[in-house]
């Protein structure tokens, strides 16, 4: 049976996540910290049960699914660190002879909307990055649950409120939209108290979201991360000696989690020549000891034939390599175009979410950089490159770093880690705001915003700006950076 | 004779843009510190044209405008410091064993189209802090000129070429286009090579962009600042015993520069009772020594005289002091209306541009809390208080601060200091985003995206990212701040 929030338990919700915020607001810094890191002890003490629940609502593996609860932990208390240490304050003072004594630091926006997303059942989810970076920012979150695994999501919330519990905070800080109809989402969204709204998921489904949000009378920022081509670039020294074990990493990094990474690596971008017919044959070689499991659900599954149906009937694709037939699994395949076809047949530049790669042959790497210009952004792009390769095609190089969000050097995109320095949000259609991450620490300036104090006394400041510095924040004081 | 930029025109500003980008991409940054420093230079050796042309097309004393251009001089240069600092580079560096390396740092999104405020020829216009701001981020600017000073812009514009030609950086990096047309500024916006957009203005003017921006195949940020009505909430201990020179005070800022300020204080609240009544009778004896000027231009003018006819007939508003009638002049007068019929008349809640002032009457601090609540958000609120007024009411010190971008406690919210601490940009409507501000340093974020670099061989690095920090800016390694 699906439960459904219905308009006036939505109307609850909103009011219960107000006074979260006001909760949060009168909460300390470091108290928030705490609170944090009692959400994730309580995730910590979930034992088989959320491990099982979600293997079978998502088919995705038991190895895969612990390693996801264990990164899930850990964005809890490093976005906890990092909430403790002030530093996404932004604190600024500024004061002097004859000047206004003004001082800034960061506020959470307010109530914010999260909507769960299938290929990761915890990591963003309920308890994912972006309710952690959302309540590390002081906003209370309405949670909405994604149908494809909503008795993980109820286990997972009721984490949350046994985090919130032993804590000795309200639930309010923390509410549950349950249902299948996009209405109850789209309402959310649409709500006034809402102040922002984070989406991981299809193209349609966050522009959707993000028109609603743009388009109220007061705007609100929707974060969408929409899903990426993520194109690897195979530069021709590094792939002339790195043949085998090229053909070994993409094939892996293509079919791992079958397929179904935001930043798989959907688009292979190399010269036509011996070496990349080598390849070739090394890939189709390299299916013989692919295996992938079953897709995270039946409408993922369905959209991914037909988009391989698509691809089958396009005349200018051929079938490089792929997994056999087999009535219950999905095929991992890849084809080739040449340069010419990939700019002339649109579809081949839309994302097919799951392990299917398209390798496009170019004629010169002046072909590429044209295919470059007029490629849609991305969340990652890869050079599996040499150093010479790099120096010798710095136009190249350039006309990709305006295409992405993380470029990376050598190895494959799939494997976001959970550091200050990762980008996880890439140049439009892959999100709505290339301006910000939805994971790592910096994640939560999608939830602040600055507000300046002029001219108050300092008893009556936030701690985080009086004079002593009683909260040991590092802040910038006329125009000097101060560390604690 | 009103030039006007066709669309042949628009389609070469949008190339030289682009270029101007590509260019500003490749200069290091000092260089483009150093670039900033030298349109500083050549907007100071501008000399009485400039002034005496603003005069003649805004009506603007002299005084205020010689301050004005010192300010924006000052806001060239502080951006430039800024810039070469690197702070807003946000840089972040994580490595470790058994880890990716992966380093951010932020870069400009790509040109930007600027629209001149009529109110600010120099400070919010052609050279003003959104195209110093937009530069010092990395971005070329498109600046559209603003109908009520064409002549100013273009002396202004020549200088910024001079700035460069002097630097010995292309024009590219700066383009003109002109005409009273909205069509030009609308197409501007729409055109897919440009990233962001800066305007201070109207509400109306504001939301066509800001709709355009969210609305294009790929939505873009619109940042308008689009006025407010700068609540001034006078509290009882604090009027009781400041009860002349607070009257001095209000109506100094209610009527400086003509009210034409978007941080002129609109609204005053108090509670109803003798020292109001007191407050009031000084009110209209200070109108007895107050003179204001002539408005920045007709349009301005007549819509003043249309707001003020509406408060007239408004039976609820009455006079509680005005300056004298004139057939040239416009008049600077302040009403007073009680709380309820304050809630009940929604005009009185939109902001009258010019030298008008509305004192809403309470009956107590918590009707006072009850019209805050349904407040609309605002750039700035300031309590007229003791430190004892404040600590006795902090339910309404905290309703506050969820609606405005800045605080004050006393003083007068007119006067925007352009230093780290400011914020200007306030909770909508008074702003299209509450999370930036379009004053001080921390403007240029506006204009800045995150990009991360994972794996690559040190020496490939942008020099703010290379392992020994050459270009020693200030970095977050291993979530530890490390200063250079």
């Amino acid at each position: 049976m699906m439960l459904q929030t219905n308009k006036m338990e939505l109307d609850i919700l909103i009011a219960n996540a107000e006074d979260g915020y006001k909760h949060l607001q009168q909460m300390s810094r470091k108290d928030r910290a705490e609170l944090m890191y009692s959400i994730a002890s309580s995730i910590e003490a979930l034992g088989d049960e959320l491990i099982q629940t979600a293997h079978e609502e998502t088919n995705l593996p038991l190895a895969r699914l612990n390693g996801e609860k264990a990164r899930t932990i850990h964005q809890w208390r490093l976005y906890a660190d990092v909430t403790a240490s002030g530093v996404l304050l932004d604190a600024r003072i500024d004061y002097g002879e004859g000047k206004n004594d003004i001082r800034k630091y960061n506020v959470g926006l307010g109530p914010v909307v999260v909507f769960g997303a299938s290929n990761f059942p915890f990591a963003f989810s309920t308890a994912g990055g972006d309710t952690a970076s959302a309540i590390g920012a002081g906003c209370s979150v309405i949670y909405k649950e994604h149908s494809a695994h909503p008795r993980t999501s109820r286990i997972m919330a009721k984490a949350i409120y046994d985090g919130l519990k032993a804590f000795g905070a309200p639930n309010e800080i923390f509410g549950y939209a349950s249902g299948n109809s996009h209405d109850v989402g789209q309402s959310l969204v649409a709500n006034p108290k809402i102040k922002a709204v984070a989406f991981t998921g299809s193209f349609q489904g966050g522009m959707a979201l993000f028109k609603i949000g743009a388009n109220r009378p007061e705007p609100i920022p929707v974060f969408a991360e929409m899903g990426s081509l993520n194109p690897v670039i195979a530069m021709p020294e590094f792939l002339q000696s790195n043949t085998t074990n090229f053909a070994k990493e993409y094939i892996a990094s293509l079919t791992m989690g079958c397929g179904q990474f935001c930043t798989n690596p959907g688009i292979l971008f190399l010269l036509k020549n011996e070496v990349s017919e080598n390849l070739k044959q090394l890939i189709k070689q390299e299916f013989g000891s692919v295996e992938v499991g079953h897709m995270l659900h039946e409408g993922i599954r369905k959209s991914y034939d037909k988009s391989l149906d698509l691809l089958n009937s396009t005349v200018v694709a051929n079938v490089v390599g792929s997994t056999a037939e087999s009535r219950d699994l999905p095929i991992a395949v890849v084809y080739s175009v040449n340069a010419t076809d990939f700019l002339k047949f649109k579809h081949l530049q839309e994302e097919v979410f799951g392990p299917c790669g398209v390798i496009v042959e170019c004629d010169s790497i002046s072909q590429m950089e044209d295919i470059i210009s007029n490629l849609a952004g991305q969340l990652t792009i890869t050079f599996a490159a040499t150093k010479q390769d790099i120096q010798q095609n710095l136009t190249l190089v350039d006309l990709v770093k305006n295409k992405c969000g993380r470029l990376l050097f050598n190895g494959m995109p799939t494997g976001v880690e959970v550091v200050y320095a990762m980008q996880h949000g890439g140049v439009f259609p892959s999100s709505t705001d290339s301006r910000f991450t939805s994971v790592g620490p910096d994640a939560m300036k999608r939830f602040l915003r600055p507000i300046s104090f002029q001219n108050w006394p300092d008893t009556l400041l936030p701690l985080e700006l009086q004079n002593s510095n009683p909260s040991r924040i590092e802040r910038i004081e006329n125009n000097k950076r101060i560390l604690p």
